[in-house]
């Protein structure tokens, strides 16, 4: 067909000459002109001499470290120069990353997680001070960097920078290669904040070519010690519902790699694997690889040899002395620190591991699971991308297949095609604090929806993909029944004194029960009575500290006494 | 519970002894016993210095680029110092890979694609001088290195090294910093091969300190073009199933974001954009962003302006100046090179677009799609990654919730929850070369399970997956179907001249017809006539050529005549 080649587009290279040009008006703010670094004073002139109206613009920051230099002087913009921006973040998580939009700076952002500002989120939202894009599971929202949601600018952090701008992260090395990679080689400008500038980097986590300004700014950057878990607060009730994990579901399907959620459910369950795992003769058998950031509540475990390979999304506040002397089982450089990475992190969470086993704040009569609350706009960080199936697995555990060939439903979906599948376990307490129901008929979600104007109620892990759900009552096997009646049946049985659990047939359960459908306690042959705290092999941080041989410095949250 | 402190393992730092004890025994070998350079000459003396009987060893090579001369040292090392070895890797492609074992030095593989020495695998399966642990796609096998399959030596490629060890890959990063970041940071040792030393790099694409040897081979690594099409090639029933698949698909779904699989029948839509989605004045509303090796069938559209993005997984021979002459399309390092990365753009393949669409061999009456042939263990690298819905995914484009609200079947799956999907489309003629039926009653797939000693029979992409499927017939779009039995009357509808074909039931056609859930062409408003050649808008390649304004150097093994 005779189209003219001659016909089409003739700039090629805008992205080039913008970052040219924005990379020159930066450069007499570098030290001497020529060099990387700028002074942490001309932070704000800088951000205004490169950032413009309208761009993209990436802040690094998850749930540990954060670019919290970068993110304060981005409030402190000239709203007249630097405005409507589109944020695309990991985390809102600072009061910075609000305030960014309260000052009218930005006006849209693509994000994952806004736990500890959620609340502010929604009330932005509603008076029309931010627009949200979407909400993403990470390796999601690092795929769109890739694909329609480039950074023209993005603010990164690390520890240390050499002279050419090389970067070295130390522990926290979490989102920075995918942020770096996406913005640097599609002609964005890359801008890091450092601690300080020396000699010689311990190792090179980001090349320094990949880097266009560094600012030093003499103290650490904020991070969060969010996976840590007082083990003095795990209450009996986790070590119940823990129990019923390890008998009834790490010891039944074998299972050996997997990610946990974070919370004093999946806690309890770290601390019991010395003892009551032990009993039961699984170690070496069960949760041999994991995904997961370095859990203090891990350390029992990993002493005793249960634990043959962590992979770290981050780190924690704390256990950095620990992992660096524990090379044979977290991933380490030659410097002795931990290599954390989240997007690889995330894929092996997704790709690699046999289960994922979290708690959750709300299931519905399906089994549609959600954290989501009215007037917090949350997020779901990584457990969407955990707690599905992985549908382009191909490799085939003893899990995997043992639960594939149980899956009632998979006929009427696949015909005699045997495959596999993930174990997606929740956790849930039939009623949360003030006796709230945690087992519903709707969930909160479809408010949500509406209150965030979303087009579809923000799930965390959907019905289809949970196959056990376990509260105090039992544990219910989702992915043995051959219907959705029936998983709402079975859910009913375990939804205790609930709206939900009084629908329950006690024929119905006693059947379900009697197919191996739904499990109690008394099925499992667990006694309640053994069902408490003494089992675990540590209950204070202190005994953590022990266990870790003293190189587990407990954070400063977690020495003085914790209100819930 | 009282377990004491001190009872568990005492050794945390044998990977790092390992590590130590093996450098140093290379050492000797490095030019003046300080730096990293080794002679290639020493190659092999060097891989017997480092590399372990039993050893898991990663050898890179991918679809593209290869670490030829290492893969071929390794058949040379003495079989009394090196055996046993467990080769994690990408590809086998070279006969080098298959020669490994032949010789005895290797005995099991884990792998992803096989396709060039498929006949070989299950040849040397047969002979008992291979053991396939199993068979991933690329993104899980990445995320297995971090979890329960991290190599203790990798093998890897890049075209320059500085001094330091420092690595330029040039356009073809693709598997090198998965590789890399998995081995050196669990303790595990580095050889890079080069072509040659530098000493200033154009930028670096893996830090110096990552890397324990260099190897400079004074030729370029092995590449293949392997996602070349020849226009003239592609054949008028192409034609006819892209004009549907533009038609039916992409304008009423607004399918912005995608990723094609290899092959003609995606070459052509790749070359029916500029002239029949034009006509259909779809420039700018379909096929905007994508995940995508450079391929050359996607000139005329970039040059048209129908593109604003392409993330690519790997390079392709003949492009590099066209790639490197439109940095605002791909991503582009300021040294005017792609860089390409596997494992991103794979995950974004998975998580970020809203389409999948490629070729198959052989589907089943469930849907279900495979290329495997009985003899050949070929695997399916990408395609089981982006030919799957994205379970976690969160972000709802147009064509994901719209999908979503048409799929019959979701509520049997999560109840009243509406939630969107990936489309993933499957194009097949009824009938393949030799007259071959290519849609079945039962896969080959299940024979070769048997012959290859797999658990499930390898299926690159599942019925419950795959949202339509398009013959020259017509166009099914299975996600409509309200039940298993539906989804069979429907692929019935569309295959022709085969046996599943003739079981259709003429009735039942109309229905499904009637429902729009299968579609012909004259449903589709396409006449089979205007289904021909000379709608590409390039109908060879020196028409590439001209549109690329002369960038594109098309491949030797393009220039001369080619046989089928």
């Amino acid at each position: 067909m005779s189209i003219p080649v001659t016909a089409g587009r003739k700039d090629w290279e805008s992205g080039r000459q913008e970052y040219k040009k924005r990379v020159e008006r930066g450069k007499p703010l570098t030290k001497n002109g020529s060099t990387k670094i700028v002074d942490s004073d001309n932070a704000v002139t800088l951000l205004e001499a490169i950032i413009q109206p309208g761009d993209r613009v990436a802040i690094e920051g998850n749930n540990q470290k954060q670019a919290d230099f970068l993110a304060d002087c981005l409030c402190r913009v000239d709203k007249s120069k630097v405005n409507k921006l589109h944020m695309v973040q990991s985390v809102i998580s600072r009061p910075s990353h609000c305030e960014i939009f309260e000052r009218g700076i930005a006006e849209k952002v693509d994000f994952s997680f806004s736990g500890p500002q959620s609340t502010q989120v929604s009330r932005l939202l509603q008076e029309s001070k931010m627009q949200v894009g979407e909400i993403h599971t990470y390796l999601e929202l690092f795929s769109r960097y890739f694909v329609d949601l480039t950074p023209r600018v993005a603010l990164v952090v690390a520890a240390r920078a050499d002279q050419d701008g090389n970067l070295y992260t130390g522990p926290n090395t979490e989102d920075t290669p995918a942020i770096v990679e996406a913005t640097h080689f599609k002609q964005g400008i890359v801008i890091a904040e450092v601690e300080s500038i020396v000699d010689k980097l311990p190792r090179v986590d980001i090349p320094g070519d990949w880097i266009d300004f560094i600012i030093p700014t003499g103290k650490p950057c904020y991070i969060e010690p969010l996976f840590t878990r007082d083990p003095s607060r795990i209450r009996d009730v986790n070590v119940l519902i823990g129990m019923m994990v390890i008998k009834g579901i790490y010891r039944e399907y074998g299972v050996r790699s997997l990610n946990h959620g974070i919370g004093y459910a999946t806690a309890a369950i770290e601390l019991l694997l010395p003892t009551y795992a032990q009993q039961l003769g699984l170690r070496g058998k069960i949760c041999t690889h994991w995904t997961l950031n370095p859990h203090p509540t891990l350390i029992p475990a990993i002493e005793l040899g249960f634990v043959d390979s962590v992979h770290c999304f981050g780190s924690e506040v704390g256990m950095e002395e620990y992992v660096a002397a524990r090379p044979d089982i977290f991933f380490v450089g030659p410097d002795g620190n931990l290599r954390s990475n989240r997007a690889f992190s995330q894929a092996a969470g997704h790709y690699a591991v046999d289960a994922f086993v979290g708690a959750t704040l709300q299931i519905d009569r399906y089994g549609n699971s959600s954290t989501a609350v009215v007037n917090r706009i949350a997020g779901f960080g990584g457990a969407p991308n955990m707690g599905c199936d992985a549908g382009g697995r191909r490799h085939s555990s003893e899990a995997w297949v043992k639960i594939g060939k149980e899956s009632a439903m998979m006929p009427s979906l696949i015909g005699d095609m045997p495959r596999g599948r993930k174990l997606v376990v929740q956790m849930v307490e039939t009623r949360g604090p003030q006796g709230i129901q945690c087992l519903v008929d709707k969930l909160d979600a479809w408010d949500l929806m509406k209150q965030a104007g979303l087009k579809v109620p923000p799930v965390m892990i959907y019905g289809d993909a949970v196959t056990q759900i376990v509260t105090e009552v039992g544990l219910a096997h989702l992915h043995k029944c051959a219907s959705l009646q029936e998983r709402e049946a079975a859910i009913k049985a375990i939804a205790g004194d609930t709206d939900l659990g009084k629908q329950a047939d006690p024929a119905e359960t006693a059947d379900l029960r009697q197919r191996k459908i739904v499990q109690t306690c008394e099925d499992l042959e667990i006694d309640p009575r053994d069902a408490n705290r003494s089992l675990l092999v540590a209950q204070t941080m202190d005994e953590l500290v022990e266990w870790s041989g003293g190189r587990y410095k407990v954070p400063e949250q977690f020495r003085k006494p914790q209100k819930e």
